[in-house]
């Protein structure tokens, strides 16, 4: 049994959207982020970097998207979520993966988390005014180069989808129209009208 | 054969030792980063992102360091860079790896890349002064929690290696004392020592 600790609207949703498509047996825990649940002690004994999301499996604790999505695919390999058998191929899941933890992400999260590095109001604020552009960079690269279409990797559905949709369910409060990427939109649309999709959302709303 | 793009002193190093100890055919190709070459037409041709690393394949080319070490690991399997038949010590590997080019990276570069995420002198100047605070608390998490010893991983020499490695050689420019992270320390003495670490430095400067 398989146990994903989440926060509605962060980037858990990926994961739980991943487990929902691949019929695994798992249960969700919420965190309210707003109460700083992510940092009391207990959470902080699962996950000393008090963040979300946490997937604890019966051999131990995970953490980070990309790597929880790669496990979430290689365990169960039936529902086809990367490409398994070509390490090219599995290279390339994890290399759109990749780039949208460490740069789409990092380039969202300065418009509310500039504490994370720096102090002053001023630079937050700065750093805010750049959210749009910074991000619409982001998409427009990936509307450009990377999604494939209809899924990211092509013909088949992998991890990189419910990871694109995770992200881009942001843009609008990252001040970046959709609607200028139609590649992404039309994603984001398909992607809102799969089953596993709309369990979760209604999971993570109730 | 394999081609590896890369600039001295960047987070390529990771890839440039794992591509050595796997005992890969590989080339490398130095770009001059202060000259801009990673903006020059034909770089952004094989890599729209405008970064290193860029790894050039018979298959098509990758970026993104998790990703590249990974299909390292997989394409060399006799290497033994990670546990590729075990997805949850897979999935350890890659936590590892996505901690450091989602978080500890993206805290250094706002030492010298603030231009990344804001505009102003002043924003650039309060980034730069939180480097020692955040790289360090990301450091001293890595020496508690996270470096099993004397590998990343334990008694078994990964993926995980070279890329520590690789962004502990940024901490004194980040102004963060390694000599007070002595599991951290002790490993960037030992990964030094290793022939194929001396061969990609000797390279790397040459």
């Amino acid at each position: 049994m398989l146990k994903l600790y989440l926060a509605p609207g962060t980037c858990a949703l990926a994961s739980h959207i991943a487990l929902a498509e691949a019929g695994a047996d798992y249960t969700i825990e919420k965190l309210d982020m707003k109460a700083n649940q992510q940092n009391s002690p207990e959470y902080l004994k699962l996950n000393p970097k008090g963040r979300v999301p946490t997937l604890v499996t019966d051999r131990g604790v995970l953490t980070e998207t990309p790597a929880m999505l790669a496990f979430i695919a290689q365990t169960f390999p039936k529902a086809k979520l990367a490409p398994l058998d070509d390490a090219f191929a599995f290279a390339q899941v994890q290399a759109f993966n990749s780039y949208l933890c460490s740069t789409v992400h990092v380039a969202h999260a300065h418009k509310l988390r500039g504490a994370r590095w720096a102090t002053e109001e001023t630079t937050f604020a700065d750093m805010k005014r750049m959210v749009p552009k910074t991000v619409g960079a982001c998409f427009a690269l990936i509307e450009r180069d990377m999604l494939k279409g209809p899924w990211v990797m092509g013909e088949q559905y992998t991890i990189c989808d419910p990871y694109l949709y995770t992200i881009a369910t942001w843009l609008e409060g990252d001040g970046v129209d959709i609607a200028a990427l139609p590649k992404v939109a039309d994603h984001h649309k398909r992607m809102a009208e799969r089953p596993a999709v709309q369990k979760v959302l209604a999971d993570q709303k109730a």
